[in-house]
């Protein structure tokens, strides 16, 4: 390990010039969402684009139909290196409310007492901040031999303005982009001291229900009694979906959904979460999955149903005898493990269509549907990165989920049939897409070192031969 | 009957003379809601009091806050005649859209071949054709020895825009208005050969349920499955009211319902009712209610439980994944017999608090009970009026119902504590409320007909002791 306590060793040396170098990227007024800072996203592109070849990258900024994309090439000289792809983007959210901020939002500055300092700045968190620790991290590698993986940089500029360009991207780019591994470091620690791999998304099935009866409404004084109420059917329908031990009780839901490897149960019990705090912040203190499973399972790693909106009848003020003629449910499904959301989907229909009584018809809307996003937990690079993040931080790693997801996880999965290892240094408090928006310094430090460390446990991994990336190169998504 | 006879021919001598009264009636633009016809409305009340005072009736033009009551009495020379308030409107609906009338609205005219003619005009069938049915009987009785039963005439100007005036009438004037019955003339036969009394009016409890979880609207990925969902315990609440053979579950809930005497299901279950074509007019052909009952005891006879309208969570287009904050439902329960709305809404209540898991709170908002009313089946003047009505029509006369509450029949019952029998000539298609509105000629004569021998059969079983005016008139309402 004589090679990476001198990467480390590096990334201290040069500790307040990455600095700097965040401060420039931070000056610029990236954001895409807004077409008045078009040129300044351009201008995050190019900076991105130079700091990469000033590192040896063969890198470009590649037109897109929005803001432009970043892609960047750098090879091991290490025979039979693994190949990853780096995801971060550039672009960030606007700064308004502007008389909110302490101080101007693209004037980076560092706030808070020696140890205990954070950057402050729009971006500074997401994703600036944390793209530019894989950066530094290259930059030491770089400077003291080489990396030790095939390196492929991808920078995005329209993130959080819906990345419109990027599936069309990764079609047209799918050959130069395919790589072993995807990284993704839009990610947060689990706390200040530990840090966290988010190695599963639930997935997301989105379906509207409209049951329709009568042609039209019905008075309730002449009809009521006589004429069945599409309210009612769609509240039996709803009522049904879960048992009283708040199981799904749609036919096969359950198919794809894995127990939690022993180890990471183990590992979430002993986690310093407050289930009851974290109900309580919004009010309530009961859960409401199902029986036995403890609330973070609830929101990391089981399946739900819910209704995301319901319609149907009067809705002004007072009242008015109708019996309404439609009623309509949004329903949502989180998926996890290896449920399949078009058989959940179709398992839906037919538990609608079977609850169905005479007279109504029913119409499903589709919403949009995709499955859920998990790396194995016998991924022999989960096991390195952790061990590596462990060895940074002096804590255990945790493996977490995360209950929404992450759409750009997807595409990697589905358009270029990579896993993705989502590794970050934000913290919950960071204030993303809020005023005077930070950083730690300390997430910044050492979550360059903690890249270093994670690059060169794939490395090594890879020469162990428990990757195998000749192989999983070939395989067609 | 002599007396009768003389009375019957009576009516038909006049029965030109009595249309062309009827026609001047309908000439007067008696719109109540619109005050450019203020006037208008105290020209029809003073043209209905000054027809009155013409028989003999201590009849004046009392004003309101709105537009003014007529009230006229009548007393009968017979000793211990029973007392009748006799109640009507004078003032119509808006004519428009105007354009749609083949000919004027206040310009009356007969139409059609002789035999099955129809008056023509706004108001002709709701209520002034009506009203004038028991005018006309009045005059016949006064034209050849008098009524047979002391009246009471009282002719409302405000009925088609809300009766604002009337509850504070009522309670002033409740001494001079107290009978031994009420008969209101605002409803239908049951067909053109067919004469009917209302004697069932279902009762209405109105009331909204807000269900309330956290704090706020959540974010189904952060917190589905661990938090609750007030759409989903709504539901439920809505899915248990009734069970699988359509009855409301509410504990107490048919306490007061009776089953129908034998003689009138039977004569329901003869009527040449269509369940199947009534459902068949809004799209439907499977009867909702309890399993075993009939459409028309399902809409006249039985109690509901229905949702006019549910509400909760993302309301818009496509899909929001929220986790709604509240939910809520407007219900309404059509109430028959003896049930009592206060006691229905406690249990009510008392089942929706009962299925309410941790952290949900709800609100109650209501809007509005009253009971249902029912003339028994066991009283003297409805065997009396029932047999008047077959005599004249030549049908059995049907005891019906109605699903719909008629608020002047609640105000009598509470107000003044008067059962109330109602008897009308008017038919489904008569068009009240719309373009061309008419009413049969062979209503508006046979109407005359029929109150005097329903006026007569009131007189002739109180002298036959069935009907205690005396007793009847001090019970305190």
């Amino acid at each position: 390990m004589a090679a990476l306590d001198a990467v480390l060793g590096k990334i201290d040396a040069n500790r307040d010039a990455a600095l700097g170098r965040l401060f420039d990227l931070l000056k610029i007024r990236s954001v895409s969402t807004d077409p008045a800072f078009r040129d300044e996203c351009a201008r995050a592109a190019s900076w991105l684009a130079d700091e990469l070849k000033g590192l040896g990258f063969d890198a470009s900024v590649r037109p897109t139909e929005g803001h432009p994309m970043v892609v960047g090439h750098l090879k091991s000289k290490r025979a039979g290196a693994p190949r990853v792809l780096f995801y971060g983007h550039y672009d960030v959210q606007p700064a308004d409310p502007l008389d909110l901020w302490v101080t101007d939002p693209f004037a980076p500055r560092l706030d808070g007492v020696e140890g205990k300092q954070r950057i402050v700045a729009r971006g500074a968190s997401d994703d600036k901040g944390q793209l530019m620790t894989f950066v530094e991290a290259c930059r030491a590698f770089v400077e003291t031999g080489g990396v030790p993986c095939d390196i492929i940089v991808l920078f995005e500029g329209e993130e959080e303005c819906g990345s419109s360009s990027l599936p069309a991207f990764l079609a047209a780019n799918r050959d130069e982009l395919k790589a072993d591994l995807c990284l993704v470091c839009d990610t947060n620690m689990w706390d200040a001291n530990t840090p966290m791999i988010t190695a599963m998304l639930r997935g997301l099935a989105l379906e509207e229900v409209v049951v329709r009866a009568a042609s039209r409404d019905l008075h309730s004084g002449i009809f009521g009694g006589a004429a069945i109420n599409p309210v009612r059917v769609l509240a039996r329908i709803i009522s049904d979906i879960q048992d009283d031990s708040g199981r799904v009780t749609i036919p096969g839901f359950y198919e794809g959904v894995s127990e939690l490897p022993p180890e990471i149960a183990e590992q979430w019990k002993k986690l310093p979460f407050d289930g009851a705090k974290f109900l309580a912040s919004v009010g309530l203190s009961v859960p409401a999955g199902e029986t036995g499973r403890s609330v973070l399972e609830m929101i990391w790693a089981r399946p739900t149903c819910d209704v995301n909106g319901v319609t149907g009848g009067y809705q002004g003020a007072g009242s008015k005898t109708v019996l309404p003629a439609r009623a309509s449910a949004k329903f949502s499904f989180r998926l996890v493990g290896q449920q399949d959301p078009e058989k959940i989907l179709e398992a839906f229909r037919a538990f609608v269509r079977a609850r169905l009584p005479g007279d109504c018809e029913v119409e499903f809307i589709r919403h949009g549907a995709s499955p859920a996003l998990q790396l194995p937990s016998s991924s022999p690079a989960l096991t390195a990165a952790r061990a590596a993040l462990a060895a940074e931080w002096g804590q255990d790693c945790v493996v977490g989920g995360s209950g929404g997801s992450i759409p750009i996880v997807g595409e990697f999965k589905h358009d270029l049939g990579m896993d993705t290892m989502m590794i970050g240094f934000a913290l919950e408090d960071d204030r993303i897409h809020s005023p005077n928006e930070k950083y730690e310094l300390s997430s910044f430090r050492k979550g360059a070192r903690s890249w270093a460390r994670v690059l060169e446990a794939l490395a090594w991994q890879e020469n162990q031969g428990t990757l195998s990336s000749a192989e999983r190169r070939n395989v067609t998504p």
